[in-house]
């Protein structure tokens, strides 16, 4: 199908025990968001949710023309920034939302980025016992990666995304032209977990990658496109299979368990795909040194993910010993040790039964003491 | 089957989306706790949670009996009331399990009244994007009602329970021995539950409550077994065909449009028992005065409540004007309008092409100024 703007317009279709939601990708597609509001999510009262910078880039036209469209639709705005993903500004937007007298008969619209899909996500899913949520990611970690898969959550003290629930979507309207608006460096936090679906399964996907990092970078729009189709695939392919992440979408978590560990050392001041993409090289060298993923692997990666400007070496305030405090929280954890997805090389995970693993505490104290940094303060 | 204190144990199952779960019932459960936990819920370790009252009365005893029979198990506790089911505590809560290490490989275990369940229920639903949870009801209200059909929640300014998710646990464990340890009021609560479930589907239910009544209040335990049966047969059945309430299960919130909002006109001074059994009275005769509702079932209904010692006029401080206010932001609304469970008659409940409606404002408007009295401040 295409769109009034004569882009073609594709759809990939999530499993999900509530039943499946279908992602639509095309250029384009931000005007046509009213009638594909009463098409796939048919509701009295919309409410849609933006940052206060996206709401003045998309989210007051898209409520503009959601009224022009006799659609009774209100914006809600939270400042800008991973520092609004909290209970309390979670408890915010719910007050606000209940003061304005909204009931069971609405549908949330995230328009944002991760931060604003998670946080929306979860006001929806907590609001009067949970109402629908409709995607509309602006950027480009939210449309390869955040927007798909049902995940919502806000970060605590303890770490990222320890709150939150599942709550699927009921459609994912992602628009590629919005990504020209952001910076350079944001496109490239949003290609690191596109270099991760292809170095957990698709060899040829994270080398075509390295190869159109100049114009993906850039933003150019086909090549955008066409990325977050594959991105979108895959992960798709992989949530069917597992929605809940008992099984097989753990390996999504690759490169996240010290990820996370490495942003919240980092106060959070690191970009998420900073900090993936650090963890990504550092549990491949892990899986290097325990002579599970193949050699160079961790060279591979650092390469990728430097052509986007992202790699070099890993300072965080504390340095090691602040990372390592970190993993203990991880909540990918059992039996309270923390667990790592490995590669067999780019494009293959390791399956040992199980889709993560515990590791030796002292190889991930010598690999983290080794590679991380401090900082200061 | 029978327990080791020779007891029969009875066991309902309640059909859900998350996969079905069993209710037991029986006199000393209390003690085969752990052996229960470990076959129905297994875990690398258990998280209880209590109010300090009922953490004193059975909780820190149950801990024990986990770790005599090996079980990793720890007690949480937080403020005895309904003031402490809010964000706040949850937030507590979920922030002390972290700090303990707590993992996904754990089960909490919520033993206690209506707000243990659903304040532990909420922390479940949400602790790392949901782990799950054993109900262990020890008042009688969270026996008949409120431990089955994994509504969990939280109140918030706006009202009750309008912030939570429906989150169905791995096995309900009811021992009606520790109702013997509640206040007859506290029985009271309960059993105008058990009222509504007779008013809405069961006459001869209905009618026997009304004869059982003094055992019931003075805590037979073996008349308190046979109620909470039946309560919860009805309930599983309701249930079992609708768990989410987009249709039949909308008929269990008889008596509770008016009862939430009279409850938090009363800032939760009053049971929820005796504001739901005032809501019971006014929509009945809310129905009645709509040509609905037989003739005299506020009556009826007025009696049967009145023999557990909650009828009586319904004074709140600020009276009509402040429960009308509440109305508005009940979470049952739709297009910004209450609905109403209206009855036929006793044990049966209206179906006109959906389990509850909008009714005239102005019916309401003049019922509610006529019933409800200012209590002063």
């Amino acid at each position: 199908m295409t769109n009034a703007g004569g882009h073609r317009v594709t759809r990939v279709e999530v499993a999900s025990g509530a039943g499946a939601y279908p992602v639509l990708i095309g250029r384009g597609l931000l005007q046509g968001v009213p009638s594909l509001l009463s098409e796939f999510a048919p509701a009295f009262r919309y409410v849609v949710v933006s940052d206060a910078h996206v709401a003045n880039l998309y989210g007051e036209g898209l409520v503009e023309r959601c009224r022009d469209a006799r659609l009774h639709a209100d914006l809600f705005t939270f400042p800008r920034g991973e520092s609004s993903k909290t209970r309390k500004h979670w408890s915010i937007l719910t007050d606000q939302l209940l003061d304005a007298g909204v009931g069971r008969d609405a549908v949330v619209v995230a328009v944002g980025g991760g931060v604003t899909g998670d946080l929306a996500g979860f006001v929806a899913s907590t609001f009067l016992r949970g109402i629908p949520v409709v995607q509309v990611p602006t950027s480009l970690v939210a449309m390869i990666d955040a927007s798909v898969g049902g995940k919502t959550g806000v970060d605590v003290r303890a770490g990222k995304n320890l709150v939150g629930s599942f709550h699927p979507p009921k459609v994912v309207i992602a628009d590629p032209d919005t990504t020209t608006t952001l910076e350079t460096g944001e496109r490239a936090q949003g290609l690191v977990e596109a270099i991760k679906h292809g170095a957990i399964l698709d060899e040829a996907y994270f080398e075509g990658l390295r190869t159109e990092a100049a114009p993906l970078l850039a933003g150019d729009p086909d090549a955008t496109r066409a990325t977050v189709l594959r991105s979108v695939e895959i992960k798709a392919g992989v949530v069917a299979q597992d929605e809940h992440e008992g099984g097989l979408r753990q390996i999504l978590n690759f490169g996240h368990t010290l990820g996370h560990a490495v942003e919240a050392a980092s106060g959070y001041e690191l970009g998420h795909g900073s900090a993936v993409a650090a963890g990504m090289v550092l549990e491949a060298e892990l899986g290097e040194s325990l002579g599970i993923t193949a050699t160079g692997t961790g060279e591979r990666l650092a390469e990728a993910v430097a052509l986007l400007g992202v790699g070099g070496p890993v300072r965080v305030p504390g340095g090691a010993e602040r990372v390592l405090s970190y993993l203990g929280t991880d909540k990918k954890s059992r039996r309270g040790r923390p667990r790592f997805v490995l590669l067999n090389r780019v494009g293959s995970v390791q399956d040992n039964g199980g889709w993560s693993r515990e590791v030796p505490a002292s190889e991930v104290v010598r690999l983290v003491t080794d590679r991380v940094e401090d900082a200061g303060n």
